[in-house]
């Protein structure tokens, strides 16, 4: 039973569906077609703000177009510590940027605070001996399935305004953190002073395209080149662009994230007191210690072992599609660990 | 009827079947699921060496991150002025090598011949005021739809081993140039001396998947790296590796890219004394006038101005899903214009 | 004697002086101290306009450098073939652009014209799948020891401004240029459209710097910045003001240049039917055929074959400090060459 | 009186003799000179090893090029969090390495651990989402004026080696702390592990020149066309190397440094109570409070705060050439200060 990642979860039938349809709509190549002309009016009624939408193939292109687009090369940004920028992209924001810096900060559940981006700015004078910062990345739902309010944005972004930063969303469980808010898109994005999200939908029942959403139009300028430079631009363009716009109808993002994030607070009801983070999205991080870990895998759940060797912490992922039964099951399991 | 390019064609069905059939093949995210684990074994039976694939979104992506395996930052490739990766693909060797230079060879129908590289590479010293050059590019079928000869190949390999070079083949219409070669894949490729194939898929009926092949393994190396970086590392890896395997299962896209040349044969025969370039794949390059161009657009087919403005050059592709009756069209409706 | 390049030649007396008089003053470091703090003034008074001036190691820096703050790693500079920045510079503009492209065009005597820059641009759309060009790069006095009027100069100034570029110059040997059109240095520059000036003092009595001269203003922003990144910024920066200053004070970077040109007019005029180019700074080339520069060479005369192997043509350069008996000594040998 | 930094010190009166003496040697451009000839022996002596010599402009782009020989794009290096190549040098290394990371390390006064590199790397799973560490960069004398023993380098060096990385010594204080130890150069370098050497002669009385000393023959290959393409060849290397070859001659980088370093061993015996670092080498930093830095400027002497604002804490380099009577008036001064 498959806990490891909502990584490998399948396509939901309604973007398969929005696949074959597309085989048909030869009208274009790259994104002149008649299905990639929808994406800026889809996604600018879904957001309430006429918006930029650039289809790529991975969250981690996603995230380095959007810094690339708000960093010179001799600039920086600051973001958490345990941030997929820095820690799971194998430098790509560093490449698309051509060598800017990611500044790090710390921050519970892999969040940002005002606090924290302060810390880190201590040591920076502005002068020419060091690299400009000029942007601002936070994770929403966090590495750890933490949830950024609105409120908490809104603060985050203030403060980065009065630095005369970009603020960037690396959204790959967006749709996670907002089936958890229960707010509009906008509320956390746009409305609370974020330029630009990657919008991910591949985990959440999407076969192979992600969104970058540019809500703040001078930053979009360099993108198309930038895409294509970077062999992001698919001449069969209409294939990507069915798949956003299929998992943006009829809401299908957030049916498929709140039964994902339904699953992990059932995970996370059944073992409130192994909790190492709460549970706002689809991850449940547990202390479940070294033996137990050996049990669960015993009885056939696969999941990642986290923090230091040794330290006998997991992480489970519940997926769009992971069963029920798999759910209950390790609930169960879990509830039968010795303490 | 369109004849602009093989770039917006459809899909062939056994690439949507094997599209729908990995939905459920949810063993392993990134590359570690059982379809992207026959990748290896099976374009090795293909080419009938080993050899490594690496699944990618665009020929782009393919040829820039062959390029960037075999060059330096400080490094240069010879290729042909008119070559795909130094026209259209908006500096992505550039950014991939992190600054290597192109230099430009002329040549025939956008055909390399040692001799046009010699002539470029006559400048070139060798010493340290100078970018090293290190590999040779060469594009099959070329652009103008020209084929290279195993013995054409062998000869530039010759030159480029004797200067110590890789060989890079951009082949984003290597299937167009088999077929009509028929020859063994491993005649023009690793037995001729190529190190890496950009083996092109989208346009021969695939539909987001194109394949980086390398022969010569120490290439390899630091691709795993460079293509997560890029942001072409996809979790769901297996929607692309299916649709490269049903690409070459039962000959799939020698089948599309023999219907397509079929097409371009017919027209090319109907325009004999038209022929800018001998037709060799499935591009077809004409002088009809500026006046029969209009005429042309008026019954309603499109396809590309080719050539400075004014010059009545034009370009004319067939897919491998063209119908029959489009071409014929064309071929008639070129037959009856004006001489 | 020594023909071979001005590149090794003799720091002036004024320049040595200047740096043992800035030995002791150190109230700054970087450019904080207070002959740093002159350079600004110093070269708006000598061009007649408020520029900024960016001390750097080499022309090759200075260069890059101003190129790299026209254009965007996406973009690209029309220049000559066999411009310096293309040929000479082991893909510097490259790296300091992060990969933007050098199209080439050709021109007599390394010198552009619109024509052969409209040329060069004749193939490129403008669209998505192409570099943007940004700017255009000449030499001034070029590769072959030609010099641009200011008419002419204007003319592709006035020609990249209605295409949106940026207009550079790389003046390794500016001086040498000026000396000869007896223009006010703004004439060539500022005033026809130029903006951003490499202003070479090396080659012409310098010891360890150029300077990079910007008379447009936004495009000073990014390079204190860029110029640290690269290394370029030196902790005893008034080492290489004191140098600068010593130039311009008291004309004697003309005075210098003067007496190179006025040597390589004396070289000319006696090899007048062997002339490759007009002399009209410190070079000259000359067919002199194979036995003709064995003969040279026996005679201690020591120069650059220039061109293909076996064409017998070579490059002659004098230095603002070549003695007059070597000149003489060299117009005298080529005079007594069989024909 | 300056305390601020060595960084705008005179240059000392053998490196003004020897730019002299340089001037009339015309015997070759860029590293073609017989001088420039003499500057891998004359540093394989010092070190008694074979070593290469790269004289650059600056101590940022020594560190930059040794860097870039050792890391591929997608590489990283582990160094302190305090480190110069981090925190000072505007992203030079991630530019000069076309975008690779520094890993930070924490670690008392500046110095790294094996200890402090293991919990840096206890994340880094050596997977294809993570940068590839290859590289090691430690400061000698540290950001902290401290000192690393032999021994402590070659534990670090053991380390490095078994994860199969470079190792990188930062000396911009390297003379200071050699003048320390007492040790031979060999000791604290190649001998104990180290691959190359950024050897910093600028603070230490040159003028212009900086060395980078490669140690590990195969990690000087690419340098070469790094150091031309990054506009760090000058024509006139002449005077560069003779600054080089003047401060190793006869030991003057010893006698300055031991100068240096005994004015800073006299402060800090003068405010034993105030130390917050050992004093190894020409740097003091203390705890004077906020009122007692106030007090000591109004006295005439000018000296970096450090820490937060607010801390009250202060550094003062003394230089080469610190007059004895201003390093015996600011001890004074310090000592009078309230508690």
């Amino acid at each position: 039973m498959h806990f490891l990642s909502d990584n490998a979860a399948r396509a939901c039938p309604e973007v398969l569906q929005a696949v074959l349809n597309a085989n048909d709509v030869v009208d274009g190549a790259y994104d002149s077609d008649s299905i990639s002309a929808r994406l800026d009016s889809g996604f600018s009624d879904l957001f309430g703000i006429d918006c930029r939408v650039f289809p790529v193939s991975t969250g981690t292109a996603a995230n380095a177009l959007a810094l690339a687009a708000m960093l010179p090369p001799f600039g920086a940004v600051v973001c958490h510590e345990e941030a997929h920028i820095h820690v799971d992209e194998a430098g790509a924001p560093e490449f698309y940027t051509a060598g800017a810096k990611l500044l790090l900060a710390d921050g519970d559940g892999a969040k940002l605070t005002p606090e924290s981006v302060a810390k880190t700015m201590a040591p920076m004078r502005g002068d020419v001996h060091q690299v400009a910062v000029r942007a601002l990345s936070l994770t929403q739902a966090t590495e750890y399935g933490r949830v950024y309010t609105p409120d908490e944005i809104m603060a985050l972004s203030a403060d980065a305004a009065r630095r005369g930063w970009h603020v960037h969303m690396d959204g790959a469980r967006f749709a996670n953190a907002i089936a958890t808010l229960g707010c509009h898109p906008g509320d956390v994005t746009w409305r609370a002073g974020v330029d630009a999200l990657s919008f991910g939908f591949i985990k959440n029942g999407g076969m192979s395209a992600e969104a970058l959403i540019i809500f703040t139009s001078e930053l979009a300028e360099t993108i198309p080149l930038r895409r294509k430079r970077a062999g992001q631009m698919p001449s069969k363009g209409r294939f990507a662009a069915a798949q956003l716009l299929a998992m943006i109808e009829d809401d299908v993002w957030l049916r498929n994230a709140r039964r994902a994030n339904a699953g992990a607070q059932r995970l996370g009801a059944a073992a409130a007191d192994r909790l190492m983070h709460r549970v706002d999205a689809n991850e449940v991080f547990l202390r479940i210690g070294v033996p137990g870990a050996t049990l669960l895998r015993e009885q056939g759940f696969d999941f990642y072992d986290w923090g230091d060797e040794g330290a006998g912490e997991a992480r489970f992922v519940v997926a769009w599609d992971t069963p029920d039964g798999d759910v209950d099951a390790l609930a169960k399991a879990i509830g039968s660990l010795p303490i």
